[in-house]
């Protein structure tokens, strides 16, 4: 597997992209329209600089709309904004995804309503679900989604153990999953698989908590670690 | 402050209740009806002793009703079960609450559709508002919500560092429930201020991955850590 298609041009999808190029993979970012993705000449909502910048920093990242992209990828990561993720992937297109594996990152907040963000799905039902059910021949594997965009890519900016989790039906694509954790820096013990899918409805539920951890450390570089202890009986 | 209600018979209420006697505090467990909390005579859902057998072993922990304990306590725990909590608190009487701190562990947890449980309430509202709102002159705090009971009182079971969330609108009665953390064995650096009382639908939230990191490790003893890097320019 050498061909990784990213959806979405924002700092996730930048993020994930020039790392997979640095690690030697051929990737190609999708996005909506190529042409007004390369135009944009305003910093986005962190105060990050426009696409084309980035662009000019990581040439060897291809780009190409959400189904060309998607067509390429011998694996695909979904980096889109959540709200818009369904729609995404319905442009990127059914055919060109079946029998893939797809790295789900995107969580489902809603900022219409100011911060913090709340949750457009959750408790009884998640992003990850919803695609998995649009996509029956796709293997949707959720996991990256419960941390800042920088920290996914170098786990190693956050000192000692953290946990990145995994979510989803297919063993298979977990571990193609668990191999670019492991490319990104990932040790094997701190990737925790939590189950099916449907556990994905945990870690999209851990954003309300990290939203309002950023408010109170006002620092986005810090992670989750889950810390064991004895066996209790249950 | 000498007394101390705590709402609840089962296994929090009884941790919290015994651990308090313990640091030599005058205790009222709370329940709805004595009489048939005294008799019961089976093993609770955990396989856990009835409550007779562990008041055997705990006498000093006087028992009464919801509102005798909350006249009583000069601090109230609402160790109730999340989804009856609002009635539990009702019956404990808004009069013997005013003024008051109360510690609000409970979670809004629906086991009607079976394993794992849902949330009965979250995302745009939790059961800390929820109680807020109902108890306009009790200060709320919602702490230890995100935990086994026998590591509320008991950290260092868990080895190394790991966090206790707080969430509230006033912040003596936060200082008071940091008072009872430090008692029960937590380092002050591990507790986390998250904000006001909006800040419990992030630890309420909590739960759904809780459960199904109980289902991945077959072990209730764990925790969350926050562990924090240096400062990312956000």
């Amino acid at each position: 597997m050498k061909k990784i298609a990213v959806l979405g041009s924002g700092v996730v999808g930048q993020t994930i992209s020039a790392k997979l190029t640095g690690l030697g993979y051929e990737v190609m970012l999708g996005t909506r329209n190529v042409s007004s993705t390369q135009a944009k000449s305003e910093k986005d909502m962190y105060g990050r600089p426009p696409f084309n910048e980035w662009h000019k920093q990581n040439p060897q990242v291809k780009l190409g709309t959400f189904a060309e992209a998607a067509a390429f990828g011998e694996m695909v990561v979904n980096a889109s904004n959540g709200q818009g993720s369904l729609e995404v992937l319905k442009l990127a297109g059914k055919e060109n995804l079946a029998g893939k594996t797809l790295l789900d990152i995107a969580n489902p907040l809603d900022f219409s309503k100011g911060m913090p963000p709340s949750l457009t799905v959750c408790n009884t039902d998640s992003l990850g679900e919803q695609i998995q059910r649009e996509l029956p021949q796709t293997k949707v594997v959720k996991s990256l989604n419960t941390m800042n965009a920088y920290i996914m890519v170098n786990p190693d900016m956050i000192p000692g153990e953290h946990n990145v989790f995994l979510s989803g039906n297919d063993a298979d694509a977990k571990k193609d999953v668990k191999n670019f954790l492991a490319q990104f820096g990932w040790k094997e013990k701190n990737m925790l698989d939590l189950g099916d899918i449907t556990t994905a409805r945990g870690t999209e539920m851990l954003l309300p908590i990290w939203v309002r951890l950023l408010n109170a450390l006002q620092n986005p570089s810090f992670n989750f670690h889950i810390v064991v202890g004895s066996p209790l009986k249950m």
